[in-house]
């Protein structure tokens, strides 16, 4: 069973923390802790060998946790997430996988599409799937048919995969730090639209996928996880497209594993993972 | 032996190319060609098994090909190099062990610094240092001075190995497409001062370092190499610099080994590079 | 258009072949070329901007290659693959998603599997599925249901996507250098059965996969593709297992892909890839 | 300060522990655990706030601990080591260059070699330079004249640059996991003598390089680091060993860093390094 806590920092915390798992015949398999000492925040996962009552054991410890503290014992076991898209089939038909086979960590509800190109590939697996389109009515109109639709299904998570639309500040403070985002640049280099292109241009010899939860600053809010692969000359702005969707694809399913399994923590602009 | 050719692209280079070496008698070992379809450039780097006169194939070579065409039969062997430094030490030491065993494919002139604090490292080596302080006289002065001190040695190549001064365009324009620089951040994440500063601030997973040709724009000029390490919560700005330092020393000696070899040709602001 | 090459080497063949493809005014877009010195083998791949009439220009190359030239104008541009499975689906999912949005290069004509698991993914692809049990009756009688299965698709290539079946000499003789394994561990490191428990028993700090293809010697054949991920002490033989299937995924897409697009010679036993 | 602790795994340790922490006020800015369930052990390594009177609290952590814990209490903050090589000078000059600007986290003591090439590179930096030839007497009084030489020095650790000799179980046992060598391959595949040798004849796609503890099974011990880079077809042996010391020389630096950092525990044949 997993126990996560966040709190203000002070001297003993482990102590106090591992003392009550003890008293309660817990074996401690694993445990990270992290202080961010220029917040002074305490960060701590830990994995115990047995299943407890999970009610009680969170008030034993907020009881003795600073105030507002943040204890969750054993977590939601499996995440809802509804998986928003636009044209490109890659990160959707890997998550789509991984949920047929029940190894995505989550349930994918449903996908929500502001064009109709991926219906197909839903249909294949059974996935309800709900084109809004953005030509119909103001942007407004339109963001807000899909914000009602993710709504009624009340996702614990939204994935962006590869929706090429920007969301607004409305949209994105309904989920803070629920939204899950894939960009196609290794971060903070090429923010905005056509990274690739950008990339092409100016010569680099490694490019970028960065996964990331949605702050209302474009391509700024924290940081899960990145990768590059190397080009070369001989690529073009069309290859290094396809080039990194297969990063853009193994990085999200990355975050998404490490967000789902409760190792991901936000501290301000940035996250604390405990691989 | 090896040539290395660029010009304007036209139907039946390889051809004709191919046809005076194969009179020659000379046996392709290697062969790599770009064609730049975009700026219809003709890249070319060979390497046969013999030793021909070399004045007298460029000349056959260059009757045949577009007027304005770039041709070097066995290019110099041996490049003259003048390493520029300020206090960091791993980048020079690197450049210094390689130069002292043969191995860096170049031969270190002198080393200047603005700071005296690797003169002793240089001493060591029996390598002359110049030290030329940026706190006597203008920054104009100084540059001068440090001109005046490379131009006595007529280097091939000028390697800033963390240099932490801006060469003004008089600087550059001397030396176009001959100056190294290494850049502590992946490119173009980060241009200017402080970036791992900022790479810690934006909460990046992984930070990386860029060997490049100096143009007049800060951080602009042609990539030769990247590399990234991976980075976490567990980072400061301090452990940044650190880990950092060991891919800044690699992608150093990767972009200098590149260029010494005759890989490396300049298209524009991009570099083709035959591995 | 693209030409592939194989020959004796001797002095002059890329002068004859860029003079034949210069008379047909086929502008080479991209030339790849590598002399075995050891072997005395020619390779070659070029890219030209047009589409000549194949069989006219590979007899003209044939007449002035040496004798047992290997030349394909315009190789098959659409592979036919059988694909051979057990009860592991990330590779097989893969190879399906890629398969229905037409890039995988190639197309997906049937699998095969020796257990029946796989056969609801294949369905909801409308791809046909063989349950060929390998406990129905000898072992050479389900080897050659197999063989009688394959051959009736006439493949170009049969891609054993952990296929947990070694094949009989039989079997490997039919289609030579062309069937294409993945192996879940960095080979030549354990070889054979169970390498995830032998990484984890060895404690090694990076796990791989590679791709290879079939000889009659166990994980002997040539190499085409090779990667790794790193692991550490927190790492169980079971959850190595579920990291190496990213990498097991994503090594076979990237040779089947390399394959698919004429990239990979055989020479012995090694690959020469253009990338 | 660090602390670190080995022993038998039971309910409590980290309460026990942290309870002693913050009884003496001490705030844990970094905690790793690492229970092996199989072997029932426990490892931890923590850091704190502040200088604490070590022998103090190693009595005070012992009391609670099971019988026959290790605990070290700020252990060695600067370790000695003794280098042994033979004639390739990367490995040694990169430790060397390290060692002068006090960045090893160590003190070399003297170098060892069984050729005299490496003397001058000492000479350049005042290091002791033993050249003991294994080419006088008998391979036993050989390795005897080196264990006394090593002995007189009393070195923590033993550290094999490229020492291209095998150790006996006599030298061995008298270092017990103090001895850390640098394999020139991606371990445990190419056990043994020339593996880039053997890496080019199996045709393999990546090349490594793997520093370990020595025991008495040649290329057996206990993992510390591991790393790759990719090589092709136009690799020869000879330019794979080239390749491979550039990772040679990474993955030893990064495996000294580590030990030296107290962060390598040894468990059975494998390591614990909490990074």
């Amino acid at each position: 069973m997993i126990i996560v806590i966040q709190c203000k920092d002070q001297v003993g915390l482990v102590a106090y923390i591992a003392a009550i798992l003890a008293k309660q015949h817990l074996n401690i398999v694993s445990m990270r802790e992290h202080v961010d000492q220029n917040e002074s925040l305490f960060f701590m996962r830990v994995e115990v060998d047995d299943n407890p009552e999970s009610a009680q054991l969170e008030q034993l410890l907020k009881r003795l946790l600073p105030d507002g503290a943040m204890v969750l014992v054993n977590p939601l076991p499996h995440k809802k997430v509804v998986v928003l898209v636009t044209k490109e089939y890659h990160c959707l038909a890997d998550i789509l996988i991984r949920n047929y086979f029940k190894t995505l960590g989550a349930t994918v509800q449903c996908v929500i599409g502001n064009h109709a190109t991926l219906q197909n590939i839903c249909k294949r697996f059974d996935m309800p799937f709900h084109h809004i389109s953005h030509e119909e009515g103001t942007k407004e109109e339109f963001e807000q048919r899909v914000i009602e639709t993710v709504e009624q299904y009340t996702p614990d998570y939204v994935v962006l995969a590869k929706y090429m639309r920007i969301l607004s500040p409305n949209f994105v403070s309904r989920f803070p730090m629920r939204i899950i985002n894939i960009h196609h640049s290794f971060l903070p280099a090429f923010i905005g639209a056509n990274p690739y292109r950008k990339a092409f241009e100016r010569g680099v010899k490694l490019i970028g996928a960065t996964a990331h939860f949605v702050s209302n600053e474009l391509d700024e809010g924290p940081i899960i996880a990145q990768q590059i692969i190397p080009v070369n000359h001989t690529f073009t702005a069309a290859t290094m497209v396809k080039a990194g969707q297969e990063i853009e694809t193994s990085v999200l399913a990355r975050a998404l594993k490490l967000v789902f399994e409760d190792r991901v923590f936000v501290s301000k602009n940035k996250t604390v993972i405990f691989e």
